[in-house]
């Protein structure tokens, strides 16, 4: 595996492998891997000659006040494990390649930015379709490859794409979870035991009310229900939002009328923890 | 020459030749062809194996009050001169397949964008930003061309070219300029004769700040000498801008200090038709 620093050497690497007609499968990271992360890795090499990761915690989707500085940082058990995936290359920049000086230029989606995550975390999408968006011209890629637990950032990134005419193919891949449910997520290494207990209550709540859609039961009550089953934790500190959505424009339904999918997705804190989950229910 | 309207075959087309390791030089245009965008269109066939032009009056990047509608089209005229010159491609798309149902992405470029021109025209480059970035990916170029004339718009590129990692050179071109120094612009097909006279007063005002910038002299008298030329003209109805900018910063200067070069720009109304010229000054 060819470890890469440099994004002018990366973007000529891949190019390269391009015009040698190979089909180049990538997947961005933040690092601090889990079996999500390596589910991507692996879908990437079954499906393409050349697979590309990269490592980068990118400032520019964090907040101020959000926890860049204490985001997991694990590079070297990352290298073993992409190691042992047999990735081609691993392209780990530093920020001052990724962020030059004067810097200046940003990708916004507008409408899907601002809901869900994008209420509480403002910013945070146009710092991710940036930086995809560098991260796509960098690698060239046939396809890329992004985890489903994330689910409103794969939504704003197929828009992006298809809107300025990128070149890749989105694939969205399912998300891994825990023996209780918890879906994988580099953030849950913050949780207390206590706090780790709690977390599974996510994935419960969600199951319950992906019952409730099948069932046909109303929006309203399935609503209620979702905040009353986390709501009873005394650990979940807050609900920032617990909700049925749009699978594509992402807005809050109110009932589901002729749709065939819909989106169960919540986002809550868990002491100074901020965790999301979500479920596509076919009807 | 082929002409393609459809973006995806457009893409296609071109990532093929570049996969067969031919270069691709690109030109995009507002169509309205004069020697200007005709001088592009021979330096990319000089430099490159495959030529493709584009004519796209994009919507994105005017404002509300301005001359989307009446802005020149002739494309006919227009596609036997780029025959004429033997480009291989021409990309002639509709609306409706550059900005499909639900568009809602766009690409700003802070601070450049918003001096010069920006001022007076909001949103103009993040039009101008976005269209070129979908360009770029639909015709991946080994190079893409654009007119100095349009210098702040050469900048703004630039820099979101860099800033994405978007994989093709800018090359910047020469203004070309009729008999008596006016700038090339499909714009000009809008003045009345006695405006046309008037319109020559854009160069003559640059060319006389030019000897005042190599003579040394004071940017204060600079910029009153330029108002002062560009006032006496009747038929200029407003002077957006005329002054003296660092060009890579695109601010005003209020005095030359290092620099080996600058920005002499000016931006002018004759009638309801808005003209633009510029030179750059070796000191």
């Amino acid at each position: 595996m060819e470890i890469i620093r440099i994004p002018r050497i990366l973007q000529d690497t891949c190019f390269k492998q391009r015009m040698h007609g190979r089909s180049i499968g990538f997947v961005p990271t933040m690092g601090a891997l889990h079996e999500g992360h390596l589910s991507l890795i692996k879908r990437a090499a079954s499906e393409n000659d050349i697979t590309v990761v990269s490592i980068f915690v990118n400032p520019m989707q964090f907040g101020p006040s959000e926890d860049l500085a204490s985001y997991p940082r694990d590079v070297e058990n990352d290298i073993l494990k992409i190691r042992e995936l047999k990735a081609d290359i691993l392209f780990l920049p530093d920020n001052s390649l990724m962020y030059a000086e004067g810097f200046s230029t940003s990708i916004q989606v507008d409408g899907l930015s601002e809901r869900l995550c994008g209420h509480f975390r403002p910013g945070h999408f146009r710092g991710v379709a940036t930086v995809v968006a560098k991260l796509l011209n960098l690698t060239s890629p046939t396809r890329a490859y992004f985890g489903q637990k994330d689910f409103q950032q794969t939504v704003v990134i197929k828009r992006m794409v298809r809107d300025l005419n990128i070149g890749a193919e989105i694939v969205v891949c399912p998300t891994i979870r825990e023996a209780d449910g918890l879906a994988m997520s580099s953030r849950n290494r913050y949780l207390a035991a206590e706090e780790r207990t709690t977390a599974a209550t996510l994935y419960k709540a969600l199951s319950r009310a992906s019952q409730q859609v099948v069932a046909g039961e109303p929006m309203t009550r399935i609503r209620e229900q979702l905040h009353a089953m986390l709501s009873a934790e005394p650990k979940i500190t807050a609900i920032d939002y617990a909700s049925v959505f749009h699978p594509e424009t992402l807005q809050e339904l109110q009932e589901t009328g002729q749709l065939k999918e819909v989106l169960i997705a919540v986002a809550v804190r868990i002491g100074k923890t901020r965790l999301i989950d979500n479920l596509i229910v076919n009807r």
